[in-house]
């Protein structure tokens, strides 16, 4: 089946994207080895997580209202969002994957949500740890993910909603949730 | 009345929060003849808005269990918090205020929240701009204040959430709702 996902990814993603995608599976594999989740499905959710992010922004819309999807105010006003919630309705429905686990690491591996499974942190920090990465902050993301996934999942809300809020962006509320859940755990540890 | 209010504060705060509180009251009555608030409320949430917090955190606690004011794991871990919620309470048990619309402004005036009043922005930027404030970037909520309410809201909510996430602390989800209703604004104008 990775080779099928393989080749729909280059059909619908440019090269980058792809070269993108290959590399968060890797280390979303490899992340699934070292804290127990199962290295295929981790694979699998890295390999299609950006499925749909090539997709014109319009066409996306157009998608989305065909798949049931309703957006929030926020939602609408934060199109980056828009890939991860159409990619899993479009692995459900056009590449008939019913896999539950694999379906929520992609709905949530941009804004991340309330009671995160190990899927959905293993494919959000594979994002942003993958090898073709390079933003100011990675070494330490990596590092983090070293030590422990949630030392990474703190880190990458912590980036993630400084840069949101220092640019006047919208933010998600599952982000604030998931965030707050990690920085408690972190506090009381 | 904001005699006797000024006398009670000198009785429960230090000198720098009394001063504090004289200067957050004379910028929002400034404000509020600006925008068009009620002047004399805006005093008055001015000084009675931080008339807890120099009551020690056990003994908050306390007084908010007694005012049956339950809290949510954020809320718990995040002490700061406290002194806005308890100090509406206290305003409306033990000084019989019963004007809503200042005791949501110093309930939410660490907070924000979704749909705020004018009197809620009006307590929530004096706060920020008080005469004597001094960190980083007070000169630019200034001069935002000077322009519009809403622009100094969303520079506000800005400097704040962003402030929490580097410091991996708690963010509320009423100051995200009220950041996402500001910078929304902001964006779509």
């Amino acid at each position: 089946m990775l080779e099928q996902y393989k080749q729909i990814i280059r059909s619908l993603l440019d090269e980058k994207r792809c070269y993108h995608s290959e590399c968060v599976a890797k280390a979303a594999r490899e992340l699934a080895v070292k804290y127990g989740a199962d290295p295929e499905k981790a694979e699998t959710a890295g390999i299609l997580h950006d499925i749909m992010k090539d997709i014109p922004p319009e066409k996306q819309l157009a998608m989305m209202a065909k798949y049931g999807i309703t957006l929030t105010p926020v939602e609408r006003n934060a199109p980056k969002l828009w890939h991860a919630m159409l990619g899993a309705a479009y692995l459900k429905n056009e590449l008939n994957i019913d896999d539950k686990e694999i379906l929520d690491a992609v709905r949530y591996h941009t804004t991340g949500r309330a009671n995160m499974t190990l899927m959905d942190k293993v494919l959000f920090i594979a994002d942003f740890i993958s090898a073709d990465r390079d933003y100011p902050g990675v070494e330490d993301l990596r590092k983090a993910a070293a030590v422990s996934l949630e030392e990474a999942m703190v880190a990458g809300f912590s980036y993630t909603i400084a840069d949101l809020a220092q640019a006047r962006k919208p933010i998600h509320p599952d982000t604030i949730s998931a965030y707050n859940e990690t920085a408690l755990g972190h506090d009381t540890k």
